[in-house]
């Protein structure tokens, strides 16, 4: 049954391929640097993804949060090491951040329980 | 001679003590955790300032950004890893960041200039 | 049947006659400063929605999107001049933009649909 | 029946359990200092949930704006108070928090409704 | 001899005397929507000055902190009282408010030296 | 003698030269995908600058403000039509706005009276 992440990656995918098919050039650049950001550089792929991830939450950006962890997940972040990612956030945010960290943490909790994960 | 960076890390701590002067209970155990956030724990304080740096560079806070730069340099990042940090900081927090960056390669020219950097 | 613009549109109109309700003078008086703030003066209505979507943008926030969009569409700015504005959003706001993007792009489809600007 | 306040209310409970379960001492501390920042000192409670409402305003945080209005209406802040409370964070943060003024006034007629309140 | 507390207040004093000159209708009504806002009503002057303090930190404004600490000192507020509101603007804001409370107790402390306070 | 908008205008200057010399071509493609979303395409140049300059107040970057006031006058734009985009500017962001409202006001002043444009 899909959760909502789930939903929100399916939401992603479909719009996304809507606004490549409006086929702006300043976006499709965007979205391209945006992608290029996160990839091996003088900083790895796995820093860079825990960057923004932390970056997400100060901004309190759900949306953002949930592709953040799913990216982190998959690089191999482990669950105590994002706790201390989420706690960095909180310091430098805030109580403001706090309907964030609950957002993350169930995040968090459904993306280890899905099927790619176990 | 001072340079701008180190006028702010004496206002800095001229101001903190000023702050502890004044004995506020909540205010000195939110420094304290501030200063515990950064700490080895799961994630390494080399990782912790690096996400520190970032999250300063999209909350457009330049005092914020001089303080984890001069953290940064101290913990050992090289110049070319904070630039791909500065670069996600861009990316995620669009041109609105680029007057801080110029700040921020300023700090970090400035940072590897002084005496103790040498 | 009713989309979620229209859902917006509704939910709107029904909170803001319970806001007139209430009576609060002062925020009566901010309610039609913010109404005259986009009509024709210096500069033209048409040029003043176009700005209050690209503050909504940057902003972040998606009911404003809504709702400038919408008004954006009755003025008569095309799909090609929004797709501009949203771009100039992106890039100045930073990917953390990139949620609200999506949320534009599928707000101004829906806005297209609708039986009103058919 | 629940709404969506007593929703709120719930889910807030279930997360912040979860939360705590995960058990990090910087995190744990954080929820403290935030318990702590609104209890009476040299300003009362009663005056601090008002600043963290207004606070909650201008940050546009639906749940931090959900979460001190429950507060201000356990503490006995009227609603002509509470509009006044609304209308700094108006005209401080601007139109921008106009949909989240819609959200509060929604919210205080909820909370005025439930059984707790009559 | 002028403190930065005295060249803040000249500055404002002198640029509102030129934006009034400027005459344009929706801004003049905004500057008397907000002085409005902080006048005795359901609230009183007192408590909504307290108000904008907090607002004004939690959105990181030092020339706003500034003007409401100067009106807090001015209708009455003590240090002790001021200073719980600066702790809920922290915990609310996080670590990124810090260099702004920095400022806002050097203000503090400017407000009570000047003749006017003595 | 140079003004403090002589003053930005060089250092922004000399930083982006610095910037250059990096050599950080997520950087590079950045400002470049900065310099190409305000040329002509679906909008003209003209619009483009007036969505930056408002973008740049509601999102309070005094520097963006400055950059983008000079862009505007050269773009042809007149005093009473950036006036009205201030007011946008300021019915959005609210009174927090204000301070760059004083700012933004002066460097249209010093604009006009830079000797390029009299």
């Amino acid at each position: 049954m899909p959760n909502r992440v789930d939903d929100f990656s399916a939401y992603r995918k479909k719009m996304n391929e809507r606004i490549f098919e409006i086929d702006h050039l300043g976006i499709k650049r965007f979205f391209n640097l945006d992608t290029q950001a996160y990839q091996d550089a003088a900083l790895d792929e796995k820093t860079k993804e825990l960057l923004g991830l932390v970056a997400s939450l100060v901004l309190r950006c759900n949306d953002c949060i949930d592709y953040h962890i799913l990216e982190c997940v998959k690089v191999g972040w482990k669950d105590e090491e994002l706790y201390d990612a989420f706690n960095v956030g909180l310091v430098v945010g805030g109580s403001i951040v706090i309907p964030h960290l609950r957002h993350a943490v169930e995040t968090l909790d459904l993306a280890r329980q899905s099927p790619e994960e176990s």
